[in-house]
Order: C-alpha cells, then sequence, then structure tokens
C-alpha cells in the first residue's frame, strides 16, 4: 500500500500549532508597530508571506463546541495579551523556585519584567493592551494583570518584613515598580544604543537604591544579565550587584 | 425696538467655548470608564443629559477653511489627549518660573504631573492614549509627548550638573519618573484609600530615595501638598520634604 497523502495526526496537531505560534507572533509585531485598529489580517498575512486564505484556513481555525471557526481579530489581540501575561507569570514562578532572599528574588523578578515587555507579546501587552477588547475579555485580562501586580507586592512585603525596606504602602510600592518598568515598552527601540537589560539595570537602580543615591550606578557585567535559568545558583548574582555598603 | 431674539455674537461665542469644554470633559470621563472603541457619541451626550443632534450641532461643530462640520471621534480624543498635554506643559513652565533648585523644581513637576494623571484629561493620555488615532494625529502627539520627556530629562541633567544626583544616563532616568507616575492613571481610583497627593509622594519617594532607604517614607502634611500657585513662595516646600540628612 502506498504512504497515505495525509500527515499522521499527530504531525498534523503539531504543525497547526507551530502555525499558530507564528501567527500570534506576526500579529503581536504588527499590532506594536501599527496599531491595533490600524491592523487588518491582510498585514499579518503580509507579515508571514502568506495569502490571507491560508492565513484563515490554516492556521487561524479555532475549535468550539466541535465546530471550527476563524478566530477574529480581537480573538488574536486577547491571545497575544495572555501569552504575554503568561510569560510574566512563568519567569517569576522560576525566580521564587529558585529560592534566594526577598531582594534577590524581586531583582530577579524586575530583571524579567523588565525583558519581557521589550519582547513581541510584552509589548503587545503594554502598548495595545486590553483596551481595544470586548468588556468579557477585559475583565479576564484584568485578572492576570491583577496576579503580576500581586507577586511585586507579595516580594515587597517580604523586604519589608526581613527589614530590607523600611515599612511602606506595599501596594503603591508595587505599582511604581511595575510602572516604570512597563513605561520601557513604550519608548524602547531595538536598534536603540543601549541593550534591553543595561537599560533594565539602570531602571531598577533607580527603583532600588533612588535617584539621590550619590554613587553611580553599578552595571553588572553582560553574564550576570543573562543569568536565566541558572538553576544551580541557589542564590542569585543580582543580589550582589544591588547590595551596596 | 424690542430685543433681538438671538444672542450678541460675543456672548454666543463664549458659549459654544463653554459648552466645547464640557463635551470634552465628558468625553474623556466616557473614554476612560468604557475605553475609546466602545465609547459612541451617544454615551456622551447621555452623560451630559442632552440628545445627539444637540450634541453634534450645538457643541461640535467646528470650523475649517469657512465650512462647519461635525467633529469626528477620533478629532474629540485627539482633543482631548492635547488637552492633557497642555496641561503638563503649563504646570511645568509654572513650576520653573517659580525657580528653585533642580531638585526642588524636579520634585514639584513630578508632584504635578502625578496629579494630572488622575484627572480627566490626563487619565485619557495615559489610559487612552494616541493608540486607536490615524497615524497624521498620532506622530503630532508624540511630539508634544516628548517635550514633557525633555523636561523630565532636563530637570535631572540639572540636578546632575548641580551634584545632587549622581551622574547617570537622564533619558533613562526620566522615563523611569514618566513610567512610574504615569502608571497611576492606570490603578487610580477616585474613592481609593489614598489621595492622589499621597500616592503621588509615595511614589516620588521610591523615586527619589530609593525602596532600600532606611527610613521610613515622610508624609508631608496635607496643605503642604496643595501647595498649588503659590507664586510668593519661591522655594517649593517639597524640597523640604524630600531632602533627608
Amino acid at each position: 500500500m502506498d504512504a497515505s497523502p495525509w500527515k499522521k495526526e499527530e504531525d498534523r496537531a503539531q504543525e497547526r500549532k507551530i502555525k499558530r505560534a507564528a501567527v500570534l507572533r506576526a500579529a503581536a509585531q504588527v499590532f506594536n508597530e501599527k496599531g491595533f485598529h490600524a491592523t487588518s489580517l491582510d498585514d499579518v498575512a503580509a507579515r508571514l508571506n502568506i495569502a490571507k486564505p491560508t492565513l484563515y484556513y490554516d492556521a487561524l481555525l479555532l475549535c468550539r463546541e466541535q465546530r471550527y471557526y476563524v478566530a477574529s481579530k480581537d480573538e488574536i489581540l486577547f491571545e497575544c495579551v495572555r501569552i504575554g501575561l503568561e510569560m510574566m507569570e512563568e519567569a517569576a514562578d522560576e525566580v521564587v523556585a529558585r529560592g534566594g532572599s526577598g531582594l534577590g528574588q524581586l531583582v530577579a523578578v524586575m530583571r524579567k519584567y523588565a525583558e519581557i515587555v521589550t519582547m513581541d507579546f510584552g509589548r503587545c501587552l503594554i502598548r495595545v493592551g486590553e483596551e481595544p477588547m470586548p468588556p468579557a475579555s477585559r475583565k479576564k485580562l484584568r485578572g492576570l494583570k491583577a496576579r503580576i501586580d500581586r507577586r511585586f507586592r507579595a516580594l515587597i512585603v517580604r523586604c519589608i518584613a526581613d527589614g530590607s525596606f523600611a515599612p511602606r504602602d506595599a501596594k503603591i510600592a508595587g505599582f511604581t515598580v511595575a510602572g516604570a518598568l512597563s513605561w520601557i515598552a513604550r519608548w524602547y527601540r531595538a536598534d536603540a544604543a543601549l541593550s534591553h537589560s543595561e537599560i533594565a539595570d539602570q531602571c531598577i537602580d533607580i527603583l532600588i537604591h533612588g535617584l539621590l543615591s550619590r554613587e553611580s550606578p553599578k552595571l553588572p557585567s553582560r553574564n550576570v544579565a543573562s543569568q536565566r535559568g541558572a538553576g544551580t545558583r541557589a542564590r542569585p548574582r543580582s543580589v550582589a550587584v544591588f547590595k551596596r555598603p
């Protein structure tokens, strides 16, 4: 018997997954560049060098109650924003799982957050956000966002409890941190003179030590900045970087 | 001769101005609550307790090249955002005109900025912003926004020059300040336990002294916080509040 002209179901499922991820990334990029409303699905198809029907019937088919339908632009945006938020939550989970002091963990989460807001889905989350979405999706995303806010707040509460920080309103402090770091998504350009990790370091230095700090901001060496997934180092090196005499 | 049933042209011009301002404020409020795209001009009319035709032909007529036309939703948003930016520029002008140290001026501009982002037009600027606008308007607004960024940057450069701050990248520092303060517009609720000036003080305290600061943040008394338009005080009192031994 000849080989079947159809691919195996598991291969097709895998292929759909890869295509879907490519569509979402391309969509996030175009949303970030042109804005959500100025973006058409034609733009997304053009970015992927495919025809719009290919985009529709090959990559954007969603299944709900056993009926296939084509994802709307709203649904694509929702997915982009959700992925951005998920990346942040996963990064925070990873940092907390590594352990270490509250301050070390806070700085590590800040670094990750600052990095993610310069990436396609993270930028989409901050630059486009939930504003253009229908009320139900907005509510769902606000819930997810609140989880990130609670992460920052919990780490700040820990720093206050262990005496690293003086007592202060952890909610306001958490929002101040999130705001300063999120803003990077608004002004960061990939072709800028400073790398995203240098920008993150300087921004974090201000939040931790303040503008009045009498020392010039210490920038960690590049290999410290890329301490991703260093599971063996129980104590993130960024603590040392941000602890001054 | 009986009095004319028509008002004098100058009275009518004044009335149009007042109505226009009321429409813009109502629009900013509804945009902030529902989002730009979910808002219809019916919502704005309802907020003002007027019928939509009244809104159209009595308050939203614009004149271009001697022809009257009705302002579009895009144009209304543009105006709201432009007013928000103008308020910020005027506040910064006022602070700089009063004189004083670079640090005192920076803190005073930060306070004003934090206050404006909790008000209708300022919130609209941050929460809705230029995202939904056509490319030409976005470009114009980016130019205006860049002026605010340059204000923060110039004051930080001054603080570095006079030795208040250690040398650092003034652009990144300016964006960090603007980001932390702008974010207030995203989470501030008028009915919150803390007033906007208390929130501003705590946020500014973090930016100036850092989270690591060993002292608990000092909150100025309420009358210090409302030092608006105090033209006779050459030196803003907030300097004293933010100077620590």
